[in-house]
């Protein structure tokens, strides 16, 4: 196990709540932000998603561990969506243990508990902490940050920005013909979140389908001698299972990453227009869609508009080459 | 005035039924199906839309009136969708008239009458007319279609193939931010229309917004000596001036006359694979969407894969230089 690196820098780092659903890609942004020697790690919360909620936790606490981030607060929470409840887990995607079927494997077991709060305290307590820095970064389901705005409304002027892995602008869906998972397993709370008066940023499906690991990536992680990166990349071995059906070839969607590092600054964005979002929450063939008024954008040409009125930052296209430093940056745990 | 052509051939001429709302672009449309030898407009339905469905009826009269084809039938069909009332018509687009205030001073008046009978039960007659041969094209609302299979259920077996333009199945909408106006101004009959067991094609927005005429075909409609492409080259001045906010510069997207080659086979189409298509009918943000499954088409490739299930073959991408060919049929009337 190594220990993890403090980097000497005179900026302050930046201090980041991930609220997520671990989940292969998951723990590819957990990765990340450890590995990024910018970003403070502060907190981590799970949430129904990838798998339940507290095996989302279990998961992320071995991660941690492996990783000498055991100082890192991880705690449980929501089990369910605000409507409805848990549908069961993405056993397809993630495996019914969320990391591929590594977690009794390749993830030792580790004696470090979830806090004595749950994820909603931990998130509003670290908004006090870190007030006016603290950027959240949620890459599940956002009932979490729901249940926040509704226990203090006041968060949304103690948060930096919240960015939101989720949605499809212009693509297909992955859980309906146009509802994405982390939006359309509660479309409640995503409502809740895109339209509270703090500024969000959606890195959809239409930016994350187009930076992927192919084999050689997952190769690379899977020859190293560290082995949170070794079995971070055993766990890709189950995630390109998937995607060989999506993509007709071997390789995996870095949805989580990249929002993460869309979250902590570090992708360039190319086309990422503010325009008005409304989520579905009808019971009708869109429930879960985000509804992105992309129609000022023909006209305005590659760089995108932003449009009166509106209340999401929508990532349409970022810069190229965020799977390479994804790798490297892993490589580097 | 010119008469009508008569084009010796051996092969018989296809019949076509066109619904519409006349309207410029639908203008285009009767006009190219009027130029195009093989051919045969048998009937004409006016729905509400683009204007009120007798005003439509109207312009339709004057058309075929000016290019001596005042033998095909016109009738006027439904004033209102299934659910609600008439919207008032989409004035910015097309003008009070329809045809961008062309009506009064370029189409002279006729004293052709429009049918006795209803649109609906004109298509109805002419079904039977031409059992197995008959094409539907509608390029408005899908009211009077829904009307009769409401009146006549077996009409699904007496028509050979029914083209809609309408919908968006990539791209924005444009009356909201998911839906087009066709299908946005009947979402319930376009639901009947797509769900019943007659073959469909949909043209969306998706294709027809990357059809256009541009400044230099307009000009060289409108310095045309017969005086029915002279109108419609002024018309579409009134049409250039709307999609001047939509595209950043002066041109008209061809929707209508798009979907009236592809119903006739002129248009090869590149990408337009068959599957399952909903119409959102709630009254939430999807209201009106054309809810197309294209979640198999990634891993695909170009030419895209029919779905088990399907119900409608969505053209997502047609051959270029149609506007080119548009050009000639309509500067040969």
């Amino acid at each position: 196990m190594e220990m993890s690196t403090v980097t000497e820098s005179t900026e302050p780092r930046i201090p980041v709540f991930l609220d997520c659903d671990t989940g292969i890609d998951d723990a590819l942004a957990l990765g990340y932000l450890l590995a990024t020697p910018t970003v403070a790690l502060v907190g981590v919360g799970s949430v129904h998603g990838n798998l339940d909620a507290p095996g989302g936790a279990e998961n992320t606490l071995r991660l941690l561990e492996m990783t000498g981030h055991d100082d890192i607060p991880v705690a449980v929470g929501a089990s369910d969506p605000l409507v409805g409840s848990f549908f069961g887990g993405a056993v397809r995607v993630h495996g019914e243990d969320g990391v591929g079927g590594t977690r009794e494997t390749v993830l030792p077991a580790t004696s470090a508990s979830v806090a004595d709060v749950d994820a909603v305290d931990l998130l509003l307590r670290l908004s006090c902490e870190h007030e006016g820095q603290l950027r959240i970064l949620a890459v599940g389901p956002l009932t979490n940050l729901a249940l926040a705005l509704r226990r203090d409304p006041g968060i949304v002027d103690r948060v930096a920005e919240v960015t939101v892995m989720g949605g499809a602008a212009m693509v297909p869906g992955n859980i309906t013909p146009v509802a994405e998972a982390n939006i359309g397993h509660d479309p409640e709370a995503a409502q809740e979140v895109l339209s509270a008066s703090w500024p969000v940023t959606l890195v959809p499906l239409d930016t994350t389908m187009v930076n992927t690991f192919e084999t050689t990536d997952i190769e690379s992680l899977q020859h190293s001698s560290t082995p949170v990166v070794a079995a971070i990349g055993q766990m890709l071995d189950y995630y390109a299972d998937f995607y060989q059906g999506v993509f007709g070839r071997r390789c995996c969607a870095l949805h989580d990453p990249l929002a993460a590092a869309i979250a902590v600054g570090e992708v360039e964005l190319i086309r990422a227009p503010r325009v008005p979002v409304e989520v579905d929450t009808t019971t009708g063939p869109g429930r879960g869609q985000t509804v992105c008024d992309l129609r000022h954008q023909r006209a305005a040409g590659s760089e995108g508009v932003d449009v009166d009125g509106a209340n999401v930052r929508v990532v349409l296209q970022s810069a190229d080459g965020f799977p390479q430093v994804l790798r490297q940056r892993l490589l580097s745990l």
